[in-house]
């Protein structure tokens, strides 16, 4: 079959790779209804982490079951099924603690920009869904694998409340789907950080209340000016630059939350600062699994419309051109045909 | 009147002052009860943060009202009253979200270690007994004021619920406080890190349940050991150093909540290690004021008794000998009789 594997950076390909097999008892093999790219994708592929051996790409899914290995008990072949980005077995203590992404069994999903592919820990990592969905519903379910559960993470985090003001830093899919949750969490004011007209036009569809375009010491000020020198009640970093950190802790209010998701590359939190702050601070890869179910009823109640994100939509073997297209900033996130 | 003015590292004195006025309508004078030597009074004494001019020190207190401003309405000459360390209006956006301690009229209280002290915006600050309090009451009743105060603060900050974990790294007055605050919050351990006798006696009576008495990579160890592998759903750090940060986050839970009172002395917090371990952080000066009726009302019921932590009382005239008993760890905290 083609799979997607990035050599080096800037090198991704679209080429022949061996179709994956159960390997554990508790694998599943499935079928992609579709795939994606991620923001995280880039960051390999932007050569700001090392790729040391060719990788296979892919961790957002959702699709088919093909085959179950022996130990699995909860999804069948022939159900449609999405799972989390974070493989989990979901029942050790940190699972059950709701941080499914620091499962003891924990791993990353890979793979997933290909037709097929092997999800290990099924019964803990996929949810089923009663009947197989309307094909127009898959870029949305897609979306609750990885970027929807992570602007959602982002919000929790930052714990937005009904009412809450909330400041969303970063314009990538994550953020704007950061927006989307806050809107969901009844947020009264929502405040998306975008110089970029499609993106503010999308941040505004999801729910944004307010647009600030300006970046840094002024965009800090023209929200302090907004919330009348309070600051947010919550803010959400879906960047992961010191920049977008520093901006962060300038949004706030004293005693505010920040839920942050983009992974830090060299970001220094000073202790004094964050201790004068008061602020409230949790991040990390986001536990999808906590959020999964109800993210797909929301899909498929159609209440929510995650899979707006996609602004660009490709087929399996022009992935290439998907990467350079998110990595230009010319698409948010780019959709991949894979049947 | 005789009052405390520190006037470099080591040069603590206790001289002749001038007795304080009513400087703003909003102020009122107090008479007070006791004083005390606060572990934050050491940074300063030990040369860690700069005295640039004679300093009159102390911010914790409690005792009659001598005098009121023309604008104070709430409390009245005669009656006993506690205030927080953190002066605050309790009207601002910031009070009314119960972070008293970054008011937008706040101030730190000071030249309390004295028999006399002004107290500015009294009405948001102070808080009245019915009657006056039995004379055994009044070491309880001061520690509210910011200590046991400030435990508190680190133990709700650090999410501390019904049947938690926790681990209290700090065994000075302050980590002791947060042992009886988690206590009182019904914690089910309470893991307290401390290599001190008479401190780890102490903790045990304000309610752990063990003592780990290794530090650094073996401390973390061994509560890992405690908690089978998991970790702490909650840390508390009351020391305000690197070390201790670092111990925090290897004793924390993926998930867990960690609460930091120890003001921050050159600490930094890696962006990625925060990221991975999950764990929500939220610390600053303690907004005393939103738990002090609650902890003056345990106190005044003999449901607590945190001016246990009190090893050691002087006359007002020996607080040098006070400052040098805490800073050589011969005292955890010095009680000043000042009347």
């Amino acid at each position: 079959m083609l799979g997607t594997i990035l050599y080096g950076a800037g090198d991704v390909r679209c080429e022949d790779v061996p179709e994956p097999k159960i390997i554990h008892p508790t694998d599943a093999i499935i079928r992609l209804s579709a795939s994606c790219i991620c923001g995280s994708d880039l960051w390999p592929y932007r050569g700001l982490n090392e790729v040391t051996s060719p990788r296979a790409m892919g961790h957002e899914y959702c699709g088919i079951v093909e085959e179950v290995g022996t130990a699995v008990t909860s999804v069948r072949p022939g159900q449609f099924v999405v799972g989390s980005f974070c493989i989990s077995d979901n029942t050790c203590p940190h699972c059950r603690f709701g941080f499914q992404s620091s499962c003891e069994q924990g791993e990353f999903m890979v793979g997933a920009q290909a037709p097929y592919a092997r999800v290990p820990l099924a019964d803990g990592t996929l949810i089923a869904t009663a009947d197989v969905p309307q094909e127009d519903l898959i870029p949305s379910l897609l979306a609750t694998s990885d970027v929807l559960g992570t602007g959602w993470y982002a919000a929790d985090a930052a714990r937005v409340r009904p009412g809450s003001t909330v400041v969303v830093v970063g314009d990538g899919a994550v953020g704007l789907m950061g927006v989307l949750a806050a809107k969901q969490m009844r947020a009264e004011r929502i405040i998306a950080m975008s110089r970029h007209k499609t993106r503010q036009d999308l941040a505004l569809a999801f729910g944004a209340t307010d647009i600030v375009s300006e970046r840094g010491d002024a965009g800090v000020a023209r929200v302090k000016e907004l919330t009348k020198g309070v600051g947010a009640d919550s803010v959400l970093e879906c960047v992961g630059t010191q920049e977008a950190m520093t901006q962060v802790l300038g949004c706030v209010r004293p005693g505010g939350s920040i839920g942050f998701v983009g992974v830090p590359h060299e970001v220094a939190l000073d202790g004094e600062t964050l201790f004068w702050s008061q602020a409230s601070l949790q991040g990390g890869p986001a536990p999808v699994r906590r959020f999964l179910q109800h993210l797909m009823d929301l899909v498929l109640r159609r209440e929510i419309e995650p899979g707006k994100v996609f602004d660009l939509t490709l087929p399996l073997a022009d992935v290439a051109e998907g990467y350079r297209a998110m990595d230009e900033r010319r698409a948010i996130k780019t959709l991949l045909e894979v049947a």
